[in-house]
């Protein structure tokens, strides 16, 4: 069968790749070919376990995306022929492209450790059917180990603690959320899950998962310990989905994703990678970085859409920039770019400053909640480098401010004599506005 | 007396520039003078007659401020001698300044109709016992007029609204909340208001006020009704409180204010001046603008504070950028820059980007609200001119990253490939980011 644009997945960055691809050209066809007919918003999946009814209520629907004229087809692809513009379907008929988007997205990370196959033993794998398996067996748990300290593992962990009777959260880091953020946030997030019951074991890693008639019974951690489950979630990160592209030999990076250049474009002529299969590239070093996240998939099924047929959409890639978000028991998590501890390690000489303020004013408001902000600035040039805050919901959209300030490049001084809008209802006063007091502080320490 | 750093006025104009001045300059000393004791968080106003219990809680304490090192002398200068850098208060004290700062705010227009100055008839003035004066005042009346619609006066009748039996609001314009914000917005919020019993009028002006026993018995309005009401509050707007200023004759703008340089400085050697009182420039057109915002005023005293002695914060100053955001009854709205009319009237050629979104993804999650983003950009090139929303409370800061992009030259190539953060319960989706969308929409039209 003879076809225009095909995109391999979809997830997210298959779903942009196919829409901005059919409004950037009308008169070409545009096919995504998926396995499952009903797929999941990856970002709500923690959400089923506890806030949302049904797994179902998780759903990504495709019907606006077919309004667009976006074809779906329901199949697995099990070869390509690059030179000839073709590919196979498990079906086994072939489809000839003349685009073809790479959107195979990725799968969750199961350590080696023993025990690992025993029933009772899940991943957070972005699939309806497993997910509902997963949310059914947790019904009838009492006791349930969650082992990774991520967005996805502390998510999880608040969800599920909703309804199991007991939950243990276990991380190999001194602190939770240790990608994203330094100690002294990550710790917030220690005392909200302890407060509601979890118990938290960081600095510690899971040895192997024990089993009675083949089911999980407990678990053994590094510190000897063995703690009684009836349920082990790994969250330990995820890796890229390449099986095809490694049978059909497009070229993989460093970290084992497919490798591509500033507009998608892999190393085969009209054949494109984005989201969690392509690799990325970090923002301030410019090295493979292993981000994966829904946002950063989107804009890269942005450019390629756009960039097919010709480079429309020019845009200056200084590479992926991590904005982070998150929110549990009332108090929401963000951070952008750089933690302090980062930019140390990638020996960064900065400096950091803070600011603690109320989010409404006057503060006598109900509804108020105090708003922590912390950033980090270059030494020498005053260049920002990141942000991490803690606050209320709103907290997710000022992350956003700080996302575009990193993006073209603010300094502190810019951020000191930045015009913001303020209110009483819905933010700190313009008196104590914390991206300005935390520059400020930062600045008093440059001088 | 010999002092050092003198600023008049101690709103938060002048609060930021001592302590900005302070932070800066360790060893001088600053000093506020201003006529209250105790002063009132400006934005805060509306919300003593409704939401807060007294207009106390409503103070911006000077604990604080005095805590920095900062001096306070309640009194008022009469005069300034500006060849001898000398004051002179109004309890007779003559004061030696090295740097003197005007922080003198902004007083209510009061339209010259008649029968403004009946029993009854109010502004919005901010000074604490007339505020507390107009709220006991209001606790006796049932039917209330409420004239002009911009913010004050719209979050005003919403407050009022709440205890009062019957609320009318006269605006001349076609809309509400005309000079941020284009009709489809203003009419959100007529609808709101309305819904809520209020009544609103607009098109429409007030002729005159109508006593009896010198009290207001009613109003009689261009369309020649006459409404009965036992209060009338003016919020038509503010002018700069220059009188000090004129009668020493420091040089005033084309708007009355006062003249300053990109540092804030007025035509007189070692003096300053901020806030409400100083001339500011349209961040478009550079012409002079009546902005008269809490944030604009703030920033101006972040840059005189800083730079009393050197030019230390050096800012590329590109003029005044409006950044606006209000809420009522869970309605949000927020704007940044020009609307599409104001564009229009400027002559810009435009062209507009809209997005209409769900706030939370999936959309089944608890507590999501629609939101809705309108874009203006430069038809030529694809730069942003401004962006009006309307959503739940995250909008408040949402709207920042607009104010920011905005500062930094942002075009729709710019939005469309912003690299953004996104959460479940904190945003849209990231497939559906509005600012995204919104950009996206204007970028297909300017193919």
């Amino acid at each position: 069968m003879k076809k225009e644009i095909v995109i391999i997945g979809g997830g997210p960055a298959g779903i942009i790749t196919a829409t901005t691809a059919k409004k950037n050209n009308k008169e070409k066809d545009v096919t995504i070919i998926r396995k499952e007919e009903k797929g999941l918003v990856p970002c709500g999946i923690p959400y089923v376990f506890g806030t949302l009814e049904s797994v179902e209520d998780n759903t990504m629907g495709i019907k606006p995306v077919q309004n667009l004229g976006v074809n779906f087809v329901f199949d697995e692809v099990t070869n390509v022929d690059f030179d000839n513009n073709s590919l196979k379907l498990k079906s086994g008929e072939d489809i000839q492209y003349e685009k073809l988007i790479f959107a195979t997205g990725s799968m969750p990370v199961i350590p080696p450790v023993e025990g690992k196959d025993l029933q009772g033993v899940f991943t957070i794998d972005k699939n309806m059917e497993y997910i509902k398996e997963v949310k059914e067996y947790s019904k009838n748990c009492e006791e349930i180990i969650v082992v990774g300290g991520g967005f996805i593992g502390v998510e999880i962990t608040d969800e599920i603690r909703k309804v199991a009777k007991k939950v243990t959260l276990i991380e190999a880091q001194p602190h939770l959320l240790p990608t994203a953020f330094d100690k002294d946030f990550g710790d917030l997030y220690e005392e909200k899950l302890s407060a509601n019951g979890v118990e938290i074991k960081t600095n510690t890693l899971l040895k192997k998962v024990i089993g009675e008639n083949n089911k999980v019974s407990s678990v053994e951690l590094s510190d000897g310990s063995i703690l009684k489950a009836d349920m082990v979630v790994f969250s330990v990160g995820y890796k890229p989905n390449t099986e095809l592209a490694k049978n059909t030999c497009l070229h993989l990076g460093y970290t084992g994703a497919i490798w591509v250049d500033e507009y998608m474009r892999t190393n085969k002529k009209d054949v494109f990678a984005v989201g969690d299969c392509a690799e990325h590239k970090d923002f301030f070093t410019r090295k493979p970085s292993k981000l994966m996240l829904a946002s950063t998939a989107v804009f890269d099924a942005r450019i390629a859409g756009s960039n097919l047929y010709k480079l429309k959409v020019v845009r200056e890639n200084h590479g992926n920039l991590g904005v982070f978000s998150t929110s549990i028991e009332g108090l929401t998590l963000a951070a952008a770019g750089m933690t302090e501890t980062t930019a140390c390690n990638e020996s960064f000489e900065c400096i950091v400053g803070e600011a603690s303020v109320i989010d409404r004013h006057p503060g006598t408001l109900p509804d108020k909640s105090p708003l922590v902000v912390k950033m980090v600035f270059s030494k020498e040039s005053g260049l920002l480098l990141g942000a991490q805050m803690a606050g209320s919901k709103s907290v997710g959209e000022l992350i956003n401010v700080i996302g575009l300030g990193l993006q073209k490049g603010v300094t502190a001084t810019d951020l000191i004599t930045m015009q913001i809008g303020t209110h009483p209802l819905l933010t700190a006063a313009p008196t104590k506005y914390p991206l300005v007091l935390a520059a400020e502080s930062a600045l008093m320490k440059l001088r």
